[in-house]
């Protein structure tokens, strides 16, 4: 019988940390391609605005904040692409066509639209300065919003190290669950939920973490799993549905998420399967937190009711193996989202500190 | 958006009723390929034990109930290949050997061994009686077990349905939900769980089920949304992290699903994510339904702490697609039931009535 807490396979550390899910090299955006993990860990040179977007669109780049980072370059690659001198009409009217298709390549991750707007601001106050010291003017601004992404990963981390070690009082073991991927991969830095499991690993906690497979498609299984091993860090995958058994016997000390929107009062929505991941938490005494930056709250949206949920292809539910799982007859409901409600999230771990309900 | 309540492809019913997963015609075993569901409806005609054995180890035949219909003709087939007079010792020790290895091919389903045993009784009572009348007597006794199976099920069905009938207070349309199959495919007759809803359709109830996928072997995909699409039931596949959010946003009446084991007090073992079904569905308001033979019961446990939960292979969850969906260094848990607590279940629907707790 496999027991979680023996050493086991995940008890050989790689120590290899968090990984660089991207980086700029002065001329090439370099990406590691999550299409290929667990498997390989590859990554691809990207050098025009054509690839960038065939990777967004193809998911080698994932995750709204890491996606963001890819393209504040990807703007610089726009603007090397554009023909004739910056300050000609001709320059800017291509410059701009670039831009907005790159802006829209994933139309719902807020982040990659705030960053092409922010490069692009930045571009045009540089036009007639020339070629080369708008390239150099662009290409610090991309730098910038990748470090400042690293910066609110970190504080993330050091926030929710802080609150773990309250918790466990005194305890210098843990073991936490989480949902989905809400770590280094889906960001430029060291991520969000995973970004606190790595500030307690390197402030000295030894950690267990189990990692929901999170299907349809299996971020938790891939690339949770991945990232944590691959950081020395044990971690064990469960099928979703094995959540509650988890409780009962292992006893976590705490859930830790990301979250894809929070509305103004505290309603969060993550990946499928959170909601209810919350409400067994609740069961089992075990407290839930959501880790995401500050700006994932919309303070324009009362509750979680406002929060649209995206439905998703039937074939990511219906197909597996390469065959039907499921008869053509039968109907297929796939929301990629749901909503946890305020009073079921003991805190909110941002980069500003540990928020606690009522928000405002 | 797919919306559940909305005529989409599981409106065409094809008002199939329940399949026949085995079935006797005097000299051959006919057997539902459950291997091949949902692409394919094919039947497979056993006229020899090594063929039988071989279709229980693959999962042809599945379910304990079934298993044990399965093994009850197979025992027919043990007394037809045995060589010599029936009355010899060298037919007799053929015949032991034989049923003992049938007996052995899946050492966990207790069904499987209560059937051999009590047709191998037959049969010894029936050894001086010559060739014809053992064999007649021994398809009797098999024929008798298939049909008190049948006879189980039906009365699962109706006191379920009545049941149903008294919850819903006049109204005549049912959101229902389920877990992994305990359905016709299960048993030798209409199921237990599925029964309910087989009866509650006969009765002129109408019907919307959520079927939970099941991981890792999606049993609820593959072979409940089979059987209830083909009977006309409309039946909604989700994965398993979904309940949650199908709870708050449809309001299921009902959840109703099977048992393998059942403690004296009521601590109900049933496949993994059985327990956390509960958890939500207690959260949410909902009743939560076992049905199950009364043979489930298992009154030498005093609770569910003393059933043993069989942990499965690492392969079933870490291997998708035919690549790697864990990698190599993060572990794996797979345990293949969990228990249920009985203050999460509000009845237990046997062929002998509606039981709540306290038993004994």
């Amino acid at each position: 019988m496999p027991d979680p807490n023996a050493p086991d396979a995940s008890a050989s550390p790689s120590h290899g940390g968090f990984p660089a899910t991207l980086s700029w090299n002065g001329s090439a955006l370099r990406l590691l391609d999550q299409t290929r993990l667990p498997a390989e860990e590859t990554y691809v040179d990207v050098t025009a605005v054509e690839a960038l977007e065939d990777c967004i669109r193809r998911l080698v780049v994932r995750g709204a904040p890491a996606i963001g980072c890819a393209a504040a370059f990807g703007v610089v690659l726009c603007a090397r692409e554009s023909a004739g001198a910056p300050a000609t009409a001709q320059w800017l009217a291509d410059f701009e066509a670039r831009c907005a298709h790159l802006a829209a390549t994933r139309p719902t991750a807020v982040n990659l639209k705030w960053a092409v707007e922010r490069c692009r601001n930045a571009a045009l106050q540089l036009r007639r300065s020339g070629r080369e010291q708008l390239l150099a003017g662009l290409e610090k601004e991309a730098l910038a919003i990748h470090e400042e992404d690293k910066r609110m990963c970190e504080a993330i981390g050091r926030h929710g190290a802080e609150l773990l070690r309250a918790i466990l009082k005194g305890r210098t073991t843990a073991t936490l669950m989480t949902h989905c991927n809400a770590g280094a991969l889906a960001t430029g830095g060291m991520g969000t939920a995973l970004a606190v499991m790595y500030a307690a690993q390197q402030a000295g906690l030894s950690l267990q973490v189990f990692a929901d497979e999170t299907r349809p498609l299996l971020q938790g299984a891939r690339l949770t799993a991945w990232e944590l091993s691959r950081a020395g860090i044990p971690v064990t995958v469960i099928c979703d549905n094995m959540a509650a058994s988890v409780m009962r016997r292992y006893k976590p000390d705490a859930v830790i998420v990301g979250a894809d929107r929070i509305a103004a009062n505290g309603d969060t929505a993550n990946k499928i399967g959170t909601y209810g991941l919350a409400v067994l938490a609740r069961h089992h005494g075990i407290p839930f937190y959501v880790a995401a930056p500050y700006s994932t709250f919309d303070l324009s949206l009362r509750d979680g009711s406002q929060i649209p949920i995206e439905e998703r292809a039937r074939q990511e539910i219906a197909e597996q193996q390469g065959k039907a799982a499921v008869p053509a007859q039968a109907g297929v409901f796939n929301p990629a989202f749901d909503v946890t409600p305020a009073e079921l999230i003991a805190a909110h771990i941002t980069e500003k500190g540990v928020l606690k309900p009522p928000y405002k």
